[in-house]
């Protein structure tokens, strides 16, 4: 199933995109994708229901972020080789893990907007996990099962702010906007394999990243196991993976979003994201 | 004002701490003490109560965190010269932002459970700010009017895998258990100064940390107004302020916790903490 929020922000009601890509309204049938509506029991109901029988979605509303409510948000850094090198840093030993606000999060095509003082806004297409069960302590064989489905991301970063502005990276990852998630959340029947997904991001229509999930340097897997020994995840909680190569601060010379840029990225089967980028 | 929340995890109930330091029950009023109910308006709502006639909570229920619902957990760190210099770091030229995971969030006598793989786990003291108010691009002079009520936090730390460990503090700041919140939010009016407060932390009756909010490096209005730079805060969100020096880690030889201590904590004027420590 290929699951999504649409209205306005704050107010988004669950849809699910039908054979014909086709949003039909599932709000007769839940109140919200959120945690609790993503186990696997919760989902098989909505595999169950008749998609003929739920309404049309009329017109082409505002998608939302794919999941509501999401209680944590975390992210993978320097989980491609490739970007590694390209940002002068080492592939590190273990999975490195930082956060971005929850408030960060919006629609895949909303505005994104370049915060005040920002001189180096970049984009990171990443390969984005929603959680369907609570994780602790899980080995890397039980780790897919607690997932719920796979979305597309855009992990934009201020370089400035991420890393001259008195460490941790979460300063310049948590602006407002900075966290477009969807379109669609993907359940992981219809992801047989997270690790041979084509993404790619182009600004203005050069493509700017262009890589395979192949190449990652942990897998989902391992990742999700590494996390849950460090904290549990919960119904809903967020992760993404980490970005290929290709990322602003990797161009010779360095290249950064300014207003009136146009994003676009995709991850092949889960969907394309646009982005409008406006000054904050 | 007073405020807490009563009851099992999970389903805590609002109350109020009256003058005789009595529980009064605040569910015929409002749902939850959550962002939303923590605005000037909604609590001169509750100001103008007649507690009194508020029902009174028997018995000794649990306390849980003084807070629900909250969207960001942000920490400063290395916040007090001396516990930077304990910690063998420098003293930042601007604040240092990290999040701990919202699934650590825990009553202020919760039990704390040491991680799987732990050898390191440490205990921090902080003044605990919670946001009434939305938050963006905030002055410094504005900043304490977004200020619904101070607390006292206990900043659970895994030193290893907070340093060691790949990078990026989070992993050894976010594990279930390491946020104890409460008892009350003391609401602002209260504190009338929030950088004149006592505060300290004794492990099995021995006092390590015996501090002031008088030697933080960077103010709580500073803390506010810088953070609002890089994201916004929300009604609900918490930030905890640093700690003064006295952690396990700056100890001759580090001192760690192990199963069967008790942590006792706390802050003038905004109450006490206790939790055991147990295997996790």
């Amino acid at each position: 199933m290929k699951l999504l929020r649409f209205g306005p922000k704050g107010a988004e009601k669950p849809g699910l995109l039908d054979a014909k890509g086709a949003i039909r309204n599932l709000s007769g049938v839940i109140d919200d994708l959120t945690g609790e509506l993503l186990g696997d029991e919760a989902l098989d109901r909505l595999r169950r229901l008749d998609t003929a029988s739920l309404p049309l979605v009329d017109g082409q509303p505002r998608i939302g972020a794919c999941v509501g409510q999401v209680g944590k948000f975390v992210c993978i850094g320097l989980n491609y080789a490739d970007h590694a090198a390209e940002s002068g840093m080492e592939l590190p030993q273990e999975p490195v893990i930082f956060f971005k606000a929850t408030s960060a999060i919006i629609g895949p095509n909303d505005t994104v907007e370049i915060p005040r003082g920002s001189v180096k806004t970049d984009w990171e297409v990443e390969l984005g996990v929603v959680i369907g069960k609570e994780a602790k302590y899980l080995s890397e064989a039980e780790a897919l099962n607690h997932v719920a489905g796979y979305c597309v991301i855009n992990d934009i970063s201020e370089r400035d702010f991420q890393l001259h502005r008195s460490g941790q990276w979460v300063k310049g990852k948590s602006a407002d906007t900075f966290g477009p998630i969807g379109p669609w959340l993907v359940t992981r029947d219809e992801v047989p394999d997270p690790q041979d997904l084509q993404l790619y991001l182009e600004v203005n229509g050069q493509r700017f990243q262009n890589g395979s999930t192949r190449t990652m340097h942990f897998g989902v897997a391992t990742v999700i196991s590494h996390l849950s020994q460090f904290m549990s995840l919960q119904q809903g909680d967020v992760i993404s993976t980490g970005t290929p190569p290709g990322v602003g601060m990797g161009q010779n010379p360095p290249t950064y979003l300014k207003p009136g840029d146009r994003m676009e990225l995709g991850i092949k089967g889960l969907g394309v994201q646009r982005q409008n980028v406006v000054k904050g």
